[in-house]
């Protein structure tokens, strides 16, 4: 019951905010995953190449059904649609159904059990592939559906503008979503960094996450009223109200779109907005918005296909590609994150309890320091070749740094190099010290999603734990406190990357923390820009104040509104 | 080379003390496991019969090895023994072996094959099952090695007192540790909560883990001086020096096991010293050592057998055979910390990604409240059925609290029974919110283990980060800081539960920084009272200060115990 309020108007969820913006359209839900069938039934040899070209007929409707999606949906949404059609077409897959039926087995109880010899081969694989399991499970539901005439589960058809509910969405339902049909998403599980979440950012719907087991109260067809900043669902909202609350959220993104940096509060404090990049292409899609430079280049993205490490050399025309985009501005690379979620073959070690507490990041380098040198040669060579200097500074941090001793050894290898070394403070421990570790270095990035995972004790992919991973947390945000007051002290640097940086509300807090920059997906900055160019510093300050002194994530956020109302259309 | 220093003397290496006392007798090195078989080789079908039999017979000859040693030992040891030579016998596991010489392999690969696939199954299976695994590889190269005639891998036979070096002990050779001929243990990994430190600490052997792979340069036969207190190994010490500390290191043995309490400091400030049980029998066990009370009851030990959940009538039962072995002093119960590495069947998620981040401890009741009502029915009743009062407390603690809002809940549900509520202090955000946290409830104990797992974000099992999740890291200490000037601020007190508490020198830190009593296992606390009464308020005030100003955990401990030194025998 602890995310339900009642009022006058009516009765208000609250899940988490992810993508802002205010909605007012009916519910509609997804369709429901079919019931599995289980074993037992046993078809008559003669019926079994018959069942099997059942399977093979549904399957192929499901495959194309998807392939036209992806052909009408584009950029990511269309690779998604296409890779999940690609699966449904996967031969070893259908060779598993067809084993399946060849022993007896019917149609749907042979694409189940077929398909879960592959979960578990895609588990115990890890990483990468245990991600695509939602997909296997996906393809399983649309193709035993199809199989015995059912609706195809996963978005129904729909005209005019809903708001869409659902349990979590798949990737291939997202990457569905016409936005012209959906105006908002809402969501039972899923947390700020969960697939729904990523798309729903990309797509720019306004969506929340989190909400819990309340929401499947609410009834297909009502009215409902979307708070995507707030993170708040209302029914039974006044219809000319709602309406009204619509249009001023749709004029300031207008006024968002509009917005052009470089970002600064009402007062003239400036804060550098930077963009996280993975590759070349996406700091070149970057150099096109109001962002500064680059604040998180993730390097272990362009390793995870690798199975072997890239050269010097090879790693180097990588990082080129990424230096160029920004060619007069600051580049911020971090070293190979590798381990935890994001394994990388030549790297990671294999079979942790918990990976997310186990040999990642900096750890890596400490058995194989040759890897992390020679990937910061790599990185030096980079910024070289392209006469890089004093005006388009190249930065390099080290994830996962816990202790001084870590962050000296990761100052003393760049310095070698010429290189300017900061670390990630993404483990509560470097927070606590920052006044050893800081010493050592020349800038420090607060990592908030891994800092809060670990504050919190809470696994940040955990849909049952996203009440916890909200980096709202004032306990998170005193580890921040911690940090930026050491920075002050020492004269260092102190960034934020993470989706707190993403939160134009939150990114107010941090500002009156004394972060110096923000840096997060692009496309997200103008939103976070807008909003600092309508308070001063004082307020933010007070801001911060009042939320690092709130009981809870909810608590700080309503307290913080209620000092910095949204900024006005 | 960072956990090696030099001096005139000859060289010293540090690993993780773990068990006190120095000893100085000849390196020994457990015989390497054998070199695993790779398929191929193929077997005419004539031999194949004969191949089986071969295994049948180094199986046979393994097991009656592993039980004779069994019938030799005592307490855990024996069943530790018994239960590994269980498995060799196991009728599943040979007739998976019996199926791999049939189709042709040889006995040492068919022994590996069919060990890999229950290796599979015991990881699916998780938790409990998961930590047997160890024990099936020890099971295979032992009968691997007998197959081929070679040496029994593990324990060498030797005769005299040698110091017992080895990269891990796996279970099978800690129980078969004669404690005449092993007079100390010193591993390359491990950490303060593995296998071999619990077998050391039982067994009072001075055991040294996490040494790093230095520790390979020692060759067998060389005289080395280990300090299981400072956690040094010296290789080239002064013969005559060397007999010397290891006399006084005996005499404060003796003067330990002389100690009567109830603790306090030498100038009268007094630290209540509590027991850790699991059951009926450890509670006992406490009841004829110098513990005050129990400071943390395990109520998960008592459900990790049950299928299903135990009903509030059988719970008391188990509850009351603690309860009756305090008849007149403080029982501390902590409500059912399952999850993690303690998996419940009733209760538990299966297939998370990070269990140590996942839903455990109190997260469990806030989807199954019910199962935590029922828990508290039981211990009030338990408490109530004994007539238990004001002299004789029963408090009840909730495991995992992160948020103000946990601790309210909880502390609502036990007022309701008449019960006095705490928490765990053992989410990095707890002690971080212990000024909102604490108002809510009676008292508080930090779980040092886990706040270190999370405040350091190393995963307390992992043999490669054992340097990280160390509880005298200062990061560790900071937090324990904050809880205690809030728990000095509203006059709750502050336990400290976990192996911190067991360690004589950290002990004297804590009570520095104002924990009120300590909690460990009943055969650690002479040494912890013993060093108490030597030193001062004052004295472990500056070591406090000392500790929490250190750049790290080793150069913590050296700080401090140049303010105390060693207790004089």
């Amino acid at each position: 019951m602890e995310n339900v309020t009642q009022d006058t108007r009516g009765s208000v969820l609250h899940g988490t905010a992810v993508v802002p913006g205010i909605r007012y359209a009916k519910a509609v839900w997804i369709k429901p995953r079919p019931k599995l069938p289980q074993a037992g039934a046993q078809v008559d040899e003669a019926q079994r190449d018959a069942e099997y070209e059942r399977f093979v007929a549904a399957a192929d409707t499901v495959a194309e059904r998807l392939s036209s999606r992806g052909e009408r949906a584009v950029g990511a949404a269309s690779e998604v649609l296409n890779a999940t059609a690609g699966l449904v077409r996967d031969r070893g897959w259908r060779k598993a159904v067809k084993k399946n039926t060849a022993a007896g087995h019917p149609a749907d109880y042979a694409v189940v059990a077929a398909t879960t010899k592959f979960i578990s081969m895609f588990e115990a694989a890890g990483g990468i592939m245990a991600e695509r399991v939602t997909d296997l499970r996906d393809i399983r539901d649309r193709t035993i559906a199809e199989i015995r005439g059912e609706d195809e589960p996963g978005l129904p058809e729909v005209d005019g503008e809903v708001v869409l509910f659902a349990d979590d969405l798949s990737p291939a339902d997202t990457a569905a979503l016409d936005t012209t049909q959906f105006t908002a998403l809402v969501t039972e599980l899923g947390g700020p960094t969960s697939h729904t979440a990523i798309i729903a950012r990309q797509l720019n719907v306004p969506c929340i996450v989190a909400v819990g087991a309340e929401v499947n109260k609410i009834p297909a067809g009502e009215m409902v009223l979307v708070d995507g900043s707030e993170g708040s669902i209302e029914i039974g909202a006044d219809p000319e109200d709602a309406e009204r609350q619509v249009s001023e959220s749709k004029a300031l993104a207008e006024k968002v779109a509009l917005w052009r940096g470089p970002a600064q509060t009402s007062d003239g404090h400036r804060v550098q907005l930077l963009a996280n990049v993975q590759d070349g292409k996406a700091a070149a899609t970057a150099a096109e918005t109001e962002a500064e430079g680059i604040g998180l280049f993730r390097t272990e993205m362009c390793f995870l296909s690798a199975t072997s490490e890239p050269s010097v050399e090879e790693q180097a025309k990588v990082y080129t590609k990424v230096l160029e985009a920004f060619p007069d501005s600051k580049v911020v690379v971090r070293s190979l994150d590798a381990g935890s979620d994001k394994p990388v073959a030549f790297a990671t070690l294999a079979d942790e309890m918990n990976p997310a507490l186990g040999v990642r990041g900096l750890r890596i380098a400490r058995a194989n320091e040759g890897l992390l040198i020679r990937q910061l040669d790599a990185i030096a060579k980079a910024a070289e070749d392209l006469g890089r200097g004093e005006d388009s500074p190249t930065w390099v941090m080290a994830p996962m740094v816990a202790t001084a001793r870590e962050a000296k050894w990761f100052a003393g290898l760049c310095a070698e190099r010429g290189l300017t070394a900061g670390a990630m403070i993404e483990v509560p421990a470097a927070a606590l010290m920052a006044d050893k570790i800081m010493p050592h270095l020349d800038f420090v990035s607060i990592g908030t999603n891994d800092l809060t995972q670990y504050a919190m004790a809470a696994d940040r992919m955990s849909p049952q734990l996203a009440y916890l991973t909200d980096p709202w947390q004032p306990a998170v945000l005193r580890l921040i406190k911690m940090t930026c007051e050491q920075g002050r002290k020492t004269d260092t640097p102190v960034g934020v990357c993470g989706e707190a940086a993403a939160d134009p509300l939150l990114a107010c807090v941090l500002t009156g923390l004394g972060v110096n920059s923000l840096s997060a997906a692009s496309t997200a900055l103008a939103a976070v820009g807008a909003q600092l160019a309508e308070v001063d510093l004082a307020t933010c300050v007070r801001a911060a104040e009042a939320a690092l002194d709130a009981e809870g994530a909810i608590a700080a956020r309503e307290a913080v509104r209620e000092i910095i109302p949204l900024p006005q259309a």
